[in-house]
């Protein structure tokens, strides 16, 4: 099975990062983009024999405690 | 309208941070976490007056052409 979690500054949270590939793309001639953010995103493999309600629980808890900062970040996911 | 565009590095390419993360988590005591890679993730958010396949076209060169290095890097995207 195969998890994936994607990790994004909040929406209160400055990203100067996308501002950054906002202002290039702005530059570039892309005048239809008005706003750009960036996160990261993980492609958790799972072990074959586990079912759907452990995945969940343990993607959960790995995306929860490992992969986001709870401060400044927030983290969607999905399971396939 | 609202881009994703998620990118990842190729299969063929080696990603110690993915590993890193992995051998975290082992430690940790997550045994069912096979394999963990990590990739890039964009929500770009376009111009409403724009139409499906001028996004698609325009998301697709963003995406391509600056997101992206194609020598190590892949990407998929998708609109809403």
């Amino acid at each position: 099975m195969k998890a994936f979690v994607y990790v994004s500054l909040k929406k209160s949270v400055l990203d100067p990062q996308g501002k950054t590939i906002q202002g290039a793309l702005k530059k570039m001639g892309y005048k239809t983009v008005s706003d750009v953010r960036q996160g990261k995103y993980f492609e958790i493999q799972l072990d074959n024999g586990i079912d759907q309600a452990e995945a969940k629980t343990q993607v959960e808890k790995i995306a929860r405690e490992v992969l986001t900062n709870p401060v400044i970040e927030e983290f969607q996911y999905s399971l396939e």
